[in-house]
């Protein structure tokens, strides 16, 4: 097993992104490969490196996000994201994180990775644990804007999969993110959805939920487009972040010493759950549907949110999502 | 002025939209009407009315939330929401203020009240004020699910005479809710409206809004279909519970003493913040684009929030929201 990262995307590449890795990498005995410019990677592994196992490979052209996608890939062959792709195909490596260029990255994948013969779309199926007691399986989280309902029933079977594998739930609850819990509720790609939804294989559909019990532990996987699936995810992103500003404490070692009572407890709690609700401080979206383990983080990933998408990125080789979405969606 | 009011709708009814009508009606010195079993209504207002303007006329159907809207209206000519839509109509009252059946009150809007010749499509404009000296209005916040590009332009033509008017901000900044700033970002109704809105008369247009900015007062009119507007506010509502809950602290009067130190000041905030997101506790939304003020409010409405609502109607009848549109939007 080895983890290739894009050590050249996002804001605060490169280096939170390799201090997230050297993390990993030791925390979870994984081999990480940073892919980057290399005179810059060596100096800053130096600094990190400790007991991880960390290699280099030179990647030395960068995409930026504001670049059109498509072009980006076929003009900058020598960049992290057509290398790690690259590796990944070549099964040089098993599994590629990047908090680069989502759009790059979608790209990417799709042309050189391909489907899974049997899925219409790949999907970014993302774990919210806001409340961690009570995690669930947003699907899609963002990576097609435009659905018909025939994605959304397959994005249904493959958050069934990774929920199964990656919670560890036996028969997850998939429901389908709508306005109403009525039948015939929603905009109507939801309503032909949910028609779909009620005799799909493998699915244990239990009907519509309304955003606003999302966070109560009644479904394992919320089923949705890729539009509305990253408006609620960033719409709790922006809720964390401006309760983190209100406070003034962006950090839980910023919590004054005097607040430390037991009386307070609660208020830990609180700066805990809005921290949570805040996904670009946690983790990354596993592209479900694709033959091999893409991971994509949330731009201004610092180095714990890089942490925690190549721990998903283990997770999702170790488990072999690839094989058990190929083995149950035909 | 006289706001008529469904005591027969939403999860409290009639008892705490007495309570919130009987407050109102004092406080903005504005009469109401409560439409209702005219029985128990007496016994009510009895006990609420003080020097309360409050009248009631008899209305012994009631329509639930899950018959079917157009049937409903059609068997039940006795129900609050056909006689208010009535008294609208025939300028008998100047607004109409429910928490009963959304589907109910929007049919019978669209049937008796009927759109303003210009306007495509009615749309729900709400105040959000999760942070109360950045209020922004969301429009449309529920009233069409399926929409097309013209149709979102003309919310923002709306959404900005409300804004002008009822936060009285001159030239309200318009986005469009999406999820990417880049134009070419969003789904295609999310492009397209994109394009529209470029050139759009009577609309301060200043590109796309992500849904993590939208409590950072950077837009005054947040501009959306009715779906995404939905599952964004039901969104907020679900983190406003869901924190409420992990304190135990339904009521700002429950926070324990001990909490009152001045440390804490921070606490009190975002508990206040925190019950401002959760949209039921504090009001209703203007649907906007018809012959007459109609207000519709959560069915889990309590007093204050019916109180709220009751105070959106007063205001827009007040400032003639809908001869504004009128004069603006051609």
């Amino acid at each position: 097993m080895l983890i290739a990262v894009d050590a050249s995307g996002g804001d605060y590449a490169p280096h939170e992104i390799v201090k997230g890795a050297a993390k990993a990498a030791y925390e979870y005995d994984a081999p990480v490969a940073l892919l980057g410019r290399k005179g810059t990677l060596e100096k800053l592994v130096r600094r990190y490196e400790k007991k991880a196992n960390l290699s280099i490979i030179n990647a030395r052209q960068t995409i930026s996000s504001s670049e059109h996608p498509v072009q980006a890939l076929k003009s900058k062959p020598n960049s992290a994201i057509v290398i790690g792709m690259g590796m990944l195909r070549e099964e040089k490596a098993s599994a590629f994180v990047s908090a680069g260029s989502t759009g790059a990255v979608l790209a990417a994948a799709f042309t050189m990775l391909g489907r899974i013969p049997t899925i219409h779309r790949p999907a970014l199926a993302t774990v919210i644990a806001v409340n961690p007691e009570k995690p669930f399986v947003l699907i899609d989280a963002g990576a097609n804007a435009d659905c018909l309902p025939a994605y959304l029933a397959q994005f249904a079977q493959m958050g069934s999969v990774f929920a199964a594998e990656h919670l560890g739930i036996p028969e997850p609850r998939v429901a389908l993110l709508n306005n109403g819990t009525e039948e015939l509720k929603g905009n109507r790609l939801a309503r032909e959805s949910h028609q779909l939804l009620n005799n799909m294989p493998g699915v244990n559909f239990t009907g519509n939920i309304e955003p606003q019990e999302i966070l109560n532990s009644v479904a394992d996987v919320v089923v949705t487009d890729g539009f509305t699936g990253n408006i609620v995810l960033k719409t709790l992103e922006g809720f964390g972040e401006s309760f983190g500003k209100e406070l003034g404490w962006q950090q839980s070692h910023q919590i004054p010493r005097e607040l430390q009572g037991s009386a307070l407890v609660n208020y830990a709690r609180v700066m805990f759950l809005t921290r949570r609700a805040d996904y670009k401080e946690f983790g990354g979206a596993c592209l479900l549907g694709l033959d091999g383990n893409v991971v994509v983080a949330h731009g201004r990933s610092k180095a714990k949110a890089i942490k925690g998408a190549i721990h998903l990125a283990v997770r999702a080789s170790e488990l072999d999502v690839v094989n058990s979405i190929k083995a149950n969606i035909r």
